[in-house]
């Protein structure tokens, strides 16, 4: 294992806060954006938040001669907002849209219309091949009673299976953006637990800026206070995370935040944050085979791999907390559009009443006919819009949850000591469906 | 490159046409593939349109013997219809649902509703690890006038990029499914030409099946004879497609399709004709190292490159003629919303004329007048909804598009020579946006 090389990418990520005619100063913010990466002319610019295209390419054209090379994904009515730009040629891109993202009514949020997703893009620098992901999150609202909560995990879950499942033929990964998840958190566990992914304020050798590493803070002028409580100071929810392969190491030799200022100007950047690392990457020239490769992957230390199953055990659990929410919300729909179905079917009995009954007098002022008949459409068009989404949810729930019931299997079963199924004898064991469980002690 | 190992896999895969209460025979259809599959003990079973879960409980319980791994994919309302049954464990799955998938309010095509996807599962084969792909595109309604086909070339675009990303480190792939597309199809040639697959029915040694491989025949008494014109006999649409690494070698020493019939039995499996191939593996002792590589991906042969610019420049022209269609169709909507709302408005102002002028009198009949708005309402409603949809599809569109054009940069520079980017001193090109045309003249 000899360092041959030893390349430097200095890396930088930003939720832009670029809501147009709502953000406060999002041209001059734009501005000074451009600016300032034009002069420091970083490796790899991943931003978030960026909603509107004008913006993005009022970026590329001011970057085009440090950053030749950009892409914006495109997702969902107004988003994925994210962009990314690049000192050297971008290979290949692909998108992943969530498969939740919070509700289309709950419009003053707004995360549905935003098309959450993960952006990939493929890079060279030099001999290395690098997966570079940017991504942005579902907000959380509120954390007493984080209603987000099972769908933030889901996206977490579908995140870190992404970033393994597309970076094998990698040599770096590195990750970028506002996960809204505070580094302790859920999603944030599972997410570093998972592909391996390190923290570059953890990993940091050097590091300036906010105390704590954080990125939302109470100094930051577009901030409101009371939404930090109870984290007076602030919270931090954005991140650069790195990491090599059996091939390649890497580590993260500098980090800085801003600190909710800039030098000569009256306003942040943004209402985050921005966060540069100075990464260092070294090629080692491989010896081991393709065997070698299989075997040290069955080296994986047993210690992570029962914690990998405890925290995927508990990402389960609260997928399930949103699969009954889900249900409820759903059978509330239901029974709202019945409702609704039997006041219409009941006005027309009592509208059909005279011409039934000759002589009868009509018990319907007209106005109050036309105007309950109209509600009642309402009512019932309105609840199989809601039907449909909440079933497509809890599409999305059961299939994360058995995904992950999958996975702890899979999990487990590695660390019984039977890695591989045999090819011709595939071990009889019950099917998926009956999972033990993830306590349940280890052989 | 010696062979130290042969390992034989058997793949089988249906379309199961198991839409409940709506396709004919439907139990006793799942009961006859349930005993058949337990007979037949294939290595793989990829199956789809598997719309109802139940059904999927049926067989799962059906085959546990002899098939104790399997995967149910859900997504969308009532999809994705994807299911996988397996000898060998399942150790890890994934879905990626296509950004585009039909109109919701063509619900007698009801492909929307599928949510349809490509769901992934790793498995081991001995010491070989193998990706597992089952897919179902969106159906062709009318060849000549297909207004699906940007939908479906999207698919395929979505269905390479996520082949391609997530198999990095597996040693065999495999795809199975209903590609819903020809031989030729430009979709069909995108997939194989970006990823590498190889079609079973081309590659076999010995074949035993329909003419031409057909998996759609007239002979079927589930097809109705006039959707397959001007094919008479049939269409070949669905696919077993495999491809091996630097690593593994891969044949296919048999393939077959049924033929339209089940011996001993009044109605055959399915509408589509069953697909099994035997494959062969052949595992090798690489002694190249990484840099060889690298420079073996430098020597891809130019003549492929230069016709695989040429496939993705169709694509994107595909892509832009769908751009132009959801144009059209989200300015219909804003046009027919604003003629609502102009509506409403001019009825509200004929309304309050009588209160204005007083003595005048009521110009409208009071029925007339609540209809008229409920009307107007509906149509804001709709025409609302309709462009939320078509903005949604756009940005999908532009997105595939703008991923296709960065692509095709990508692809020309290697033609060019220059394949990777130096790290510090990136070539200074213009930006992606202001590409190429992907005819000019190579050098």
């Amino acid at each position: 294992m000899v360092n041959t090389e030893s390349i430097s990418v200095r890396v930088f990520s930003l939720n832009c806060w670029g809501i147009r005619y709502l953000s406060k100063y999002c041209p001059e913010r734009y501005a000074m954006i451009g600016e300032m990466l034009a002069k420091e002319e970083y490796d790899i610019v991943l931003l978030q938040e960026v909603w509107s295209e004008k913006d993005y390419l009022y970026l590329k054209k001011k970057l085009a001669s440090c950053h030749p090379h950009s892409h914006y994904f495109k997702s969902g009515v107004i988003g994925s907002g994210l962009a990314i730009f690049s000192k050297h040629r971008i290979h290949d891109t692909f998108l992943y849209r969530y498969s939740l993202n919070g509700y289309p009514y709950m419009a003053h949020h707004g995360d549905w219309f935003g098309g959450k997703a993960v952006g990939m893009a493929v890079l060279n620098l030099g001999s290395l091949t690098v997966n570079v992901y940017v991504t942005h999150l579902h907000a959380e609202y509120c954390r007493e009673k984080d209603s987000y909560l099972p769908h933030r995990i889901v996206q977490a879950w579908e995140l870190q299976q992404f970033i393994r499942h597309t970076s094998a033929g990698a040599d770096v990964v590195i990750v970028g953006g506002d996960l809204n998840m505070h580094p302790q958190d859920l999603g944030n566990r599972l997410l570093r637990a998972y592909t391996g992914l390190r923290d570059s304020y953890v990993e940091t050798a050097k590091f300036d800026g906010c105390e704590n590493g954080m990125t939302l803070i109470a100094d930051n002028p577009f901030i409101s206070k009371k939404e930090l409580v109870p984290f007076e100071k602030g919270i931090r929810i954005d991140y650069i995370l790195f990491k090599g392969s059996s091939e390649t190491d890497i580590y993260c030799d500098s980090m800085s935040t801003t600190k909710g200022s800039v030098p000569d100007r009256s306003f942040p950047y943004s209402d985050h944050e921005a966060l540069t690392a100075e990464l260092r990457l070294g090629v080692h020239i491989p010896t081991e085979t393709g065997s070698d490769r299989q075997s040290k992957k069955e080296d994986s230390a047993t210690g992570k791999l029962a914690e990998l199953v405890d925290i995927v055990t508990e990402a389960r659990t609260e997928v399930k907390v949103g699969l009954h929410c889900a249900e409820m919300m759903r059978y509330t729909a239901a029974r709202t559009g019945i409702m609704g179905l039997a006041l219409l079917f009941l006005e027309l009995v009592i509208a059909a009443v005279p011409y039934l009954a000759l002589g009868a007098e009509q018990p319907f002022p007209r106005t109050s006919f036309y105007l309950l008949a109209a509600l009642c459409f309402a009512i019932l068009l309105v609840t199989s819009l809601l039907y449909i989404f909440y079933t497509m949810e809890l599409k999305s729930l059961q299939g994360a949850e058995d995904q992950m019931r999958l996975a702890i299997g899979s999990l487990q079963e590695k660390l019984r000591g039977f890695p591989l199924a045999g090819l011709h004898n595939p071990p009889r064991r019950p099917p998926e469906g009956q999972q033990r469980s993830a306590f349940e002690p280890e052989e």
